[in-house]
């Protein structure tokens, strides 16, 4: 049986009761590592659970996936992912590949960010798509994911941006070189979030076009939800430039129309003052 | 302190290890019982968490909170969500009135249905706007929701319909003579949703008007997801309309465009055999 368990957000203690009966008793747990990170170390994870965790970076998961379901005909294999299983990325094609081998597949679901921002008190229900921010590089300035932000908006509607993050990526020196070795973990906050966000806004005037949005619209800037160190910020596109929400992960939402209720709650989460 | 716990979505078990240990050490548990069901009884959820728990149901919840939150300051409370404290719901009155009285809370995050839907292999990142379906009656039969089903299809987007579930309502008369007398619960199953969204399309061919999607559209039936008896079915609006996914609760989502991994991945879903 092939088992795909969501751990949650924040802490060790976020996997279900179901989940870590699970993982106690399968012969062999990955840990998903290239698409999110736990607040927590692997450490703390494998002290918690009992059981030594194998590591499954973008490599393994796409290219080494056989290996991860050798013998789950027979015994019980976890692949545990941070969030849900299926939330903010997919593991569609371990599930297709483990069907098409005649393998059983068990779903254990947990909370994914998609609906724990709800916890900064802007209702899922007026949330539209999800939009992606991506580092930008000196050549590389993508604008495309600003449309969701503009359609979201015209229909009233929020927008959660998930923010970049690269896990065990090479260099493009290193990977035409075919080595093994790889940059140091980046997470985009919400300050790098923001200033682009800026950045398309001020390109769009500059092309005479009328921006979605301006440096005064109200985002929420949160940070590693979930976790005890949770930190959350509501204030103006121009005000998420410079706040400090510490470590990753981060998220920003943009927001449409605010109800009186949302607005309220918001009022919970002011900017911190500057020391 | 007041502790806003999710419960996930389908058995005992899925509350988290972090929940579990402030659930148990808690002085008052409430269980939220009015916009959700876990797929288990109360009974056995006290049993698992060798503690009872005191249902609160609408009125509790919104005319009796300082019963709820009586005391929070010197001792620990925790209220019980199916799903996410903030999923399909929400529950920021409880905790705007928590705030006001000076009293901490904490969220415990849990699997939503909005991200647990997952499981059917439709894309997250590819969902517009959530909509709720209502029970029609036979003066009352509101379309308004559809605009929303409209909107996200013209730009690609699934859209999640969760249906209305009717529990501890009041018939008219029973409220207007101010009798404590209950319905039994009602839950919308997805065939009585394409059932009233097929009505819709056919008003909106009389009218003169395109509707946004027809008898062919291709849908996915969910019901108790998460729990073990979980069922999925992909097929069309009009199969959707007879299609037996047992009781509840259940989901139903109409597809916008659809990439061929989503596509690959609703064939492990076909329609249950006519017997």
């Amino acid at each position: 049986m092939l088992y795909l368990i969501g751990l949650g957000l924040g802490d060790a203690e976020d996997i279900t009761v179901k989940g870590l009966e699970i993982v106690k008793k399968c012969n062999r747990v990955y840990l998903e590592s290239y698409t999110s990170i736990l607040a927590v170390e692997k450490e703390r994870l494998e002290q918690f659970y009992g059981r030594p965790l194998i590591t499954a970076d973008r490599q393994v998961v796409e290219q080494e996936a056989e290996q991860i379901l050798k013998d789950a005909n027979d015994i019980d294999i976890a692949f545990l992912v941070v969030g849900d299983p299926f939330g903010a990325t997919t593991h569609s094609d371990l599930v297709l590949r483990a069907v098409k081998m005649g393998i059983p597949y068990r779903i254990v679901h947990n909370a994914s960010i998609l609906s724990a921002v709800g916890c900064c008190g802007l209702q899922l229900y007026n949330f539209g798509e999800v939009a992606s921010i991506v580092f930008w590089t000196r050549t590389w300035k993508p604008e495309s994911f600003f449309d969701r932000v503009k359609t979201n908006r015209q229909n009233g509607l929020h927008t959660l941006c998930l923010l970049d993050l690269q896990i065990r990526e090479r260099s493009l020196e290193n990977l035409i070189k075919g080595r093994k070795i790889y940059e140091p973990p980046r997470f985009m906050t919400v300050n790098q979030a923001a200033q682009q966000l800026l950045e398309i806004v001020q390109n769009q005037r500059a092309r005479g076009e009328e921006p979605a949005i301006t440096e005064e619209t109200i985002c929420v800037g949160l940070a590693r939800v979930g976790s005890e160190e949770q930190k959350i910020a509501a204030g103006t596109l121009k005000q998420m430039c410079t706040v400090d929400l510490g470590g990753p992960l981060h998220s920003l939402i943009i927001t449409g129309n605010l109800h009186p209720l949302e607005v309220e709650m918001l009022k919970l989460f002011p900017m911190p003052e500057d020391d």
